[in-house]
């Protein structure tokens, strides 16, 4: 019963705090940051092409997330994502703004290939992303019409990745397994950068090298939205809800967290 | 009467939900883009310059903001401003710090024949954007002792732009037009980036291409010093009154808008 | 009796509200400009090559902290630096992640000889950064065994700096002097970036230009701690302790400073 793994993949990662290195996007990296404390791990952000090998080398997982780009920080990407995968270490990628732009769309071509451990996008993110990476298989078209779980499905078989796809209802994908995690709340849309903190909350999943990788990443996606959930019932609005969030991913109990928690797997 | 305006054009932001591209400084990228996702807008972040004018294609208003430079970013600014005029697509400037360094200097120069739609600023930034715009007419001299309202008029009557000065009294100014909004708290000078927030609220203002531009930028500039009042009433410091500021943005009702608002029009 | 001397160093700050420029990392901007105001400073944030020199000439302190390098970012640490020392304006270094990798440690081995006036680090940092000084002198192996209190006494030995060392209980070492801050809490540690908002402080203590160097760098460290402790008690987690940290800088009365202060001197 996949329910009763999550809670204890919460606390391997308050036990284990794991060292996430994060090259992510100006706006997000002080909340990303906090975030990554809040639920116990530890966050490096360094993004110096020369110094990448040593930080990435230091931590258990790596974070990229393309939100505001230039040529510097792109090439750190491609550095970082290269060099988790030659070091067989996990990382996540959450491809902001993916078919908004052809730069960014041809920055994630060229990041595909290293093998992201985790991906997670809003919809119309995962589907832009499972099209660049049809593209390259010539099978555009079959993908225009899928849903994002059809999409997500089509990532995982491309890149093997877990896809994880935030929305009113999250999911959770890696094959023919998904996990709906029904909580959360439309208060959270309402503050920039949340989609980036979940994706650095799953660095600290992805970093606990689960034997079970799908439970890892829905443990991370069912934390950070049930902590969401509870911040935002008593929250005044946007500005109350990111403190009292960190707070709610620092607090959290199991108790809190197996009464709030609407998972269905199938 | 146009007080009555004004809630109106709130209300115009908080349905038409703007996408506002921000090219904005380090310090307040994640403060403006919650600040826009509070007054009901939605913030895009992107200054890499091979998607600047795609991200543009797909926004209906530009903030340009030139609080940390370098030449990546100044040029990006540079770009995005003509690319915004090219389009003609409403815009606004926020020249931070205008005045203190030629860096500063020239690049405003180079901004200002783009025509923006809204300025804003603190006095001695209007005063020193006025003389630099002056300087290029070589009537330097005139400006040096006039008021920031005089700076503000010559700077509208130079590019046609609506022109905010954020103070103990904001005045929003347009030709003849006047209008002071005696709301806000000191206490707002003490958090970082309010007035760049208060620029990033104007982009949303700007993007409703209101028939009267000048209520537009009254509105914003209103509900923003309405709001930080709101929220500087009841906080314990600098620290609560960034929360309750995001809160009272998203929440503020009419009734409160309207019971507080302190509006001159001359 | 250094007790006495500290609190008429924070209304001092406060009273004349000194200009710091900061160079500093892109995840810890909006905070330290924060901690900055909530002291009674004004923070500027400039770090584009030609604007370096002006900047500094009008503002009274520096500080230099190296959390995100990239080349550009070093070259306006190395310029900044030496147009401090160049000026006789105090400036305060932040050596984060000392010791992680060569780039970083060959920068801040270029930034030592500016001599700062402040340097602010934990202990690994210290112990690191003592380590490279002393490399450049010949004495690497001596270093190694040396608690953080030896290092922070040969640092100051070999660059003139009051050293800072942050922890449990914080050192304040300048030379035979030290003083022992025994205040703060440990949710201060799941926050990122307080380290950096001391560091940030500290710059406005050094921009007094104190008679009493130690006395002005224990002043920071002290209404540092001793507004964290403030804080933490009380707070719901670490979004909270954000907020009512910067309230607490903003707010913190005498009585309530030596109230609290456990301070050793030696």
């Amino acid at each position: 019963m996949m329910q009763e793994q999550l809670w204890p993949l919460i606390q391997a990662v308050r036990a284990q705090a794991p060292l996430v290195q994060n090259i992510t996007n100006f706006v997000v990296m002080n909340n990303t940051a906090n975030a990554l404390l809040a639920v116990g791990a530890s966050p490096i952000m360094a993004h110096a092409h020369p110094e990448i090998p040593q930080m990435l080398a230091i931590c258990q997982a790596l974070v990229v997330n393309i939100g505001t780009l230039d040529d510097y920080w792109a090439e750190a990407m491609r550095l970082a994502a290269a060099e988790a995968q030659r070091l067989g270490k996990p990382w996540v990628l959450d491809p902001v703004g993916a078919g908004a732009t052809p730069y960014r769309n041809e920055l994630l071509t060229q990041l595909l290939p290293h093998r992201p451990t985790i991906i997670r996008g809003n919809a119309s993110e995962i589907l832009a992303l499972a099209g660049l990476s049809a593209t390259t298989k010539g099978v555009d078209s079959t993908v225009a019409s899928t849903e994002a779980l059809g999409a997500a499905r089509a990532l995982h078989a491309q890149t093997g990745a877990t896809v994880c796809v935030s929305g009113a209802v999250d999911l959770v994908v890696r094959g023919t397994q998904v996990a709906y995690v029904a909580n959360g709340s439309p208060l959270m849309t309402k503050v920039t950068g949340l989609g980036c903190s979940a994706t650095a909350v799953l660095g600290a999943f992805a970093a606990l090298n689960a034997p079970d990788a799908f439970a890892a990443a829905a443990a991370g996606v069912a934390l950070f939205s049930v902590a969401g959930e509870l911040a935002a019932a008593g929250a005044a609005g946007p500005g109350s809800l990111q403190v009292r969030l960190l707070d709610a991913l620092s607090s959290l109990t199991e108790a809190e967290f197996m009464g709030r928690l609407q998972l269905t797997v199938s």
